[in-house]
């Protein structure tokens, strides 16, 4: 018989951070028995408090899964000791980094046969037990890096604790996931930092010009370096290979901006936008979809419920609103709110709200 | 007596794009006479008759203001015979870089008293007159360099035509105008197009990990090559030496992740990263305030109304909201949306949106 998620009726969940803590919710509204151990006794006992286990005291008898949900430079080492603990329960952990740990696995004497390494992407990793929550893992991708010494059944109970939490599932090995996370999550991060830095020779002034643009860029600079600097030193090699890339390409865009009139510059300046061009459009959307919808701006004045006004008046036209951002002009007294919509309800929606009053500062198709 | 705004009575506005004709629709709006030019004589007609003006067949009288909103790379040109063709007139540019048009318009005869250089940021430059509108400058900067010849009553005009518009005046030498969009716009323009070029060699399933951070550092990848090829060779030199900066950072920190061995390296990613964290908070926010807010993340069901329906909850609830995003999970039923409120009302807010059935995925101080 296949183990199925209820058959996991035991977790023991070493690390009560914002991850572990979230997933202990969880698994309680389940009603899992949960025990919960961390470094810090005043960071177990609080996620207790939030109902998210029971403090282990001793090492906790009846436990089939075993989570480490610890920061990655000691995960692979409290794996380790979590797989000879309980001899008879599947260990995974939930780093964001996963091919390092399975090396430090492999060069020691562990049962692999019962490890699984995870990567539940939910978001920012920063926080501790206060900011966890019960939905955390809700319609986020998760990581699932089996490997081949684990049995079908055994990785048919991961992944039901992975549904039980509400997240997809994304199976593929350690060496593609560290691949993949790299492109999309740890070069955008340094290329992001290494961006915002270069704003410290702006004067305040200067930075009154910054529009949503630059904003978007850097956004992500303001991430926790200290966790960062863990999670590239544990990703080093694909995310060096591919910042490489990246610095060389943006070193002959240089090259070929500091003197135009040589053959060939202005045509690797257009091959560079139109990659980027081709690149963006590869991200899935809503629904998976390609992003290809038309924007409008509307005007708002910058007090509470302009923007549940405009949106109360979206849904009562009926256009399907795609995405929305909201933007500030710094100083002024209003701001907008920039909705996206099907390219055909465009003009219908920009003519429908006019009517309502509403100022449109510009619309694209 | 000083010229004031009102004393502006008629503007011939050359190029009728989306600032063009927009600028047109203002003008027409406060009462100000305004004729038309275009190269193309549909775009001219088509702006008359979205009514931005009147089509000028040969060169109007009574001009006090003729507006060049050509593509940069004819704007010093057509800047010139203005110049030329108006003898009594001021002329104005509204390219998006400043220095290239001002040195080739000083290599030439021309009345420089009468020039002023400007530069409306007014968001995307894409979209022709049919994407014209009314507000489109509304809370902008609009930046004016008026350089040294020009009279104070010049000067006050043109101040007087940025703010009919509703924009607000950003006063600066072309040399510095060039300098700060390179930082603000230009190069943070390349360094997401290389970016987004990276993703191209992903897989669909690759991208189905793709999260919100990539997606912001790689949204302003999909603007117009056409014209990005114009604005980055017209301010070739100082985009130039900034992205050879930035190249030589992220380089840097490709050979630090190559060996972390190294003495010195870690410390030069975590150098890296923490300049970043502090460059990114150097960008103004709401009200001109760094951003300092704390956020929450409230599931919403993929479906029409939800949205406004949280707005509304949070307008009721009485907390002020200073920004949102809204997140989709592609293949996902549901989406979240994130909300930023001021540090001491998160937990107020978080509470009474769970009382009123709202889910919380998190929630970050």
């Amino acid at each position: 018989m296949a183990k199925s998620a209820t058959s996991i009726s035991g977790v023991y969940i070493i690390g009560t951070g914002l991850l572990g803590t979230s997933l202990g919710l969880c698994l309680r509204s389940h009603g899992v028995s949960v025990w919960l151990s961390d470094l810090s006794s005043s960071a177990s006992a609080l996620a207790a408090d939030y109902g998210a286990g029971e403090v282990a005291t001793t090492l906790p008898e009846d436990v089939d899964l075993v989570v480490v949900a610890t920061p990655p430079d000691v995960t692979a080492s409290v794996v380790a000791q979590a797989l000879k603990d309980f001899p008879q329960a599947l260990v995974i952990d939930v780093a964001s980094v996963k091919q390092s740990i399975r090396n430090a696995l492999e060069s020691q004497d562990v049962d692999m046969s019962r490890y699984v390494g995870t990567h539940p992407m939910a978001g920012r990793e920063k926080g501790g037990p206060t900011a966890a929550r019960t939905d955390l893992f809700v319609a986020r991708p998760w990581v699932v890096c089996a490997g081949d010494t684990v049995s079908e059944e055994s990785l048919a109970a991961i992944h039901g604790v992975v549904e039980m939490c509400g997240a997809t599932i994304h199976d593929m090995s350690a060496d593609d996931h560290d691949r993949v996370v790299a492109m999309v999550s740890h070069v955008p991060q340094v290329v992001s930092s290494v961006m915002a830095g270069t704003l410290n020779a702006a004067s305040p002034a200067d930075l009154d010009l910054a529009g949503q643009g630059v904003r978007d860029v850097t956004r992500i600079a303001g991430s926790d370096p200290a966790l960062w600097i863990q999670i590239l030193q544990h990703n080093a090699a694909p995310v060096s290979a591919l910042l490489a890339d990246v610095a060389a390409k943006l070193s002959a865009a240089a090259a070929a901006l500091s003197d135009t009139t040589v053959a060939g510059a202005k045509r690797e300046l257009a091959e560079l936008l139109d990659a980027g061009v081709r690149g963006v459009s590869q991200i899935p959307g809503k629904h998976g979809l390609s992003k290809q919808f038309a924007t409008l701006n509307v005007i708002i004045d910058d007090k509470p419920g302009q923007l549940a006004a405009v949106l109360h008046d979206v849904g009562e036209i009926g256009v399907n609103l795609e995405d929305m951002r909201l933007e500030h002009s710094p100083g002024a007294a209003v701001g907008f709110v920039e909705l996206s919509v099907q390219p055909e309800r465009v003009h219908e929606l920009s003519d429908a709200l006019e009517t309502r009053g509403w100022r449109i500062a510009g619309e694209r198709s």
